[in-house]
């Protein structure tokens, strides 16, 4: 029987009360399959501070290690709001996580059922099909992470502050890779977006993906499109796109804003890969769902799960290359959202709504 | 009787067709209120390569010196597409152009009438009243023009760029200044768009927006967001905001995802501030519709002259200090399109669409 070890950070507020049924869909998944859940609960964020004294403890990181992917909740609240930002659950949590196993490629499924279009912002008429595109990000470099990185006191007594945006190519190379793979398994369509008429890091960005996807990929369709123009493109007619790929801030940007034209913060799962192979020889991954901690409802049991169970599907994929079971998985999902019409209070949209532990259960009986 | 020197730049395709209508326009509103136009028309874009052999010529220039404003049209087209980019029209014309003025104030109303919300992504339901937002964007400062801007080879024999981001003081505190007088004359709210957790110039930003503020408009109401953020709440409510700033970049990407919003290219008008104040004692500036120069309807007397007319009004309200007959225009403008119904075909929506000439006409009688 083959052993699926993962580390399993739930974090704070509904980070557990959905992470609680993520587990039990994905047992009820595996088991016939002939795999064999190995997983480690450890804390994180909130969690980790109250009883370790910090955001990512060590014993969760050695937890981690041990890990051939990690499966993550949700972490920060009101209660560490008061902390210096460095130390906060977020920050202090995931930065280190993503540099601990170099997380270079940020992949968020910009998924939106058509059942589910009143959730968009977006005219139906424009998504009558829902949305079903994704989009990569650099997660690593650029001018999050360039140095050098100042405020300085001019000589007339002003203050001066400066930022570096620098990339080379092999970072471009790698997630050009993670945006060919996805692209693959879907339409075979990689827009690649960019700055190159300003920014030089945007030049040598277009020029590499332009000589990689050529020479590694030629049977795929790529093509390029300036940032702001992207922006305007994902708001006027998102399923233009198949894939999405792009340099750090601009995908923080543009992934947002896919998220939110989504819909529902409720079904968005999202990976990010690391450089390392597991022992599986797939990427070592966290999977997480995009929504946070929510406070205002955690304890009531009516969280919506959808995302968390989805993030288990994408872990399923892609640290441990089960691409049919993690197909079943969003499959149920779907099914139980869609066709049996089975909604969380934040999907409702004047339903009667299911709790957490309901809509779990009616997903597994979809499997 | 008082006159009103400026610069007019018509450009190309659809470029001279629009700024006829909006000079007509302007011409009918100043006479009965006792001013004088008095302009230059002067050749730019695809018009200055061919005529003069570069897109602004000198000649051009100097009639630019001597105005007090620059009413411009739309500059390029296919035409010129084979340039090499720094020779093309839109960067030849408009960087020398904002460089030679010190445009460094970009403003841009987000405006959709309420009978114009077909035009919009967004559901009408989010937009029951249309969209009423301004975008206010630095124009001279950040990562498009800090140095050092490189790519080198690295010994490895990669290559690595880099750009550089970078803001002063007092380029912060002018454009707080126009952030400020522009919400004076609205709802008196600031939304400052910065990433300060993640930014250098992002925290400087915000530290001196916050200052600056509480020394100089402490009755106006300033908050702060992050731009990720920004671009979805701009997407989900953009009436949230009242006046949005932010810096080059950050005002690039969301000044384009505000324009789809707002649902119609042809009715976007603009104003690029200078640093400098012309013969009223007002800013010098540059006017211009957002459209770009539609070369498949160039030519047929069908194209929307509404945005060009829109930023004549623009004109006269920031650099000749003629806030009523601003306003006189831009009612017009509305009454026009929405208590008459006249519509070009680009807003048409199934109407019988109105040509260049018979909308101006229409306004003109509106005024
Ligand atoms: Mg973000
Ligand atoms: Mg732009």
């Amino acid at each position: 029987m083959s052993k699926l070890r993962f580390a399993v950070l739930p974090g704070d507020y509904i980070g557990p009360e959905v992470m609680t049924e993520a587990l039990r869909v994905l047992q009820a998944a595996a088991t016939p399959a002939g795999l064999e859940l190995e997983y480690q609960i450890a804390d994180v964020g909130g969690a980790g501070i109250d009883n370790h004294g910090k955001a990512l403890p060590d014993s969760t990181l050695e937890v981690c290690r041990s890990a051939d992917a990690i499966l993550f909740g949700s972490v920060g609240g009101p209660k560490w709001e008061t902390l210096p930002p460095k130390d906060q659950p977020e920050r202090a949590a995931l930065l280190p996580l993503r540099k601990a196993f170099s997380l270079f490629a940020n992949i968020r499924p910009g998924l939106l059922y058509s059942e589910l279009t009143d959730a968009s912002p977006l005219k139906t008429e424009r998504i009558p099909d829902g949305i079903d595109i994704v989009c990569i990000r650099e997660l690593t470099g650029g001018i999050y992470f360039g140095q050098p990185k100042t405020t300085t006191e001019l000589e007339n007594g002003e203050f001066q502050a400066l930022d570096t945006m620098v990339y080379k190519t092999s970072e471009i190379e790698r997630i050009a890779e993670v945006a060919a793979v996805t692209a693959k398994a879907r339409g075979g369509r990689v827009c690649s977006v960019d700055k190159a008429n300003v920014l030089e890091t945007s030049v040598l960005w277009r020029k590499t993906v332009t000589a990689y996807f050529a020479k590694h990929h030629p049977e795929l369709e790529l093509s390029h499109m300036y940032v702001d123009n992207a922006a305007m493109q994902l708001a006027r007619d998102p399923n233009q796109f198949d894939v999405l790929f792009t340099e750090n801030m601009f995908g923080d940007i543009l992934s947002d804003e896919m998220a939110v034209i989504c819909g529902s913060l409720g079904m968005m799962s999202s990976a990010s890969l690391g450089t390392g192979n597991n022992s599986h020889g797939h990427p070592f991954g966290l999977y997480e769902p995009a929504g946070g901690t929510a406070p205002d409802i955690a304890g009531k049991g009516v969280a919506n799960p959808c995302a968390q169970i989805l993030s288990g599907a994408m872990m399923l994929r892609y640290s441990f290359g089960q691409n049919e079971l993690a197909a079943k998985i969003e499959a149920a999902v779907k099914k139980t959202v869609t066709a049996d019409g089975l909604r969380t209070g934040d999907i409702a949209f004047g339903r009667n709504p299911v709790g957490t532990t309901a809509m779990a259960d009616a997903i597994i009986a979809n499997l």
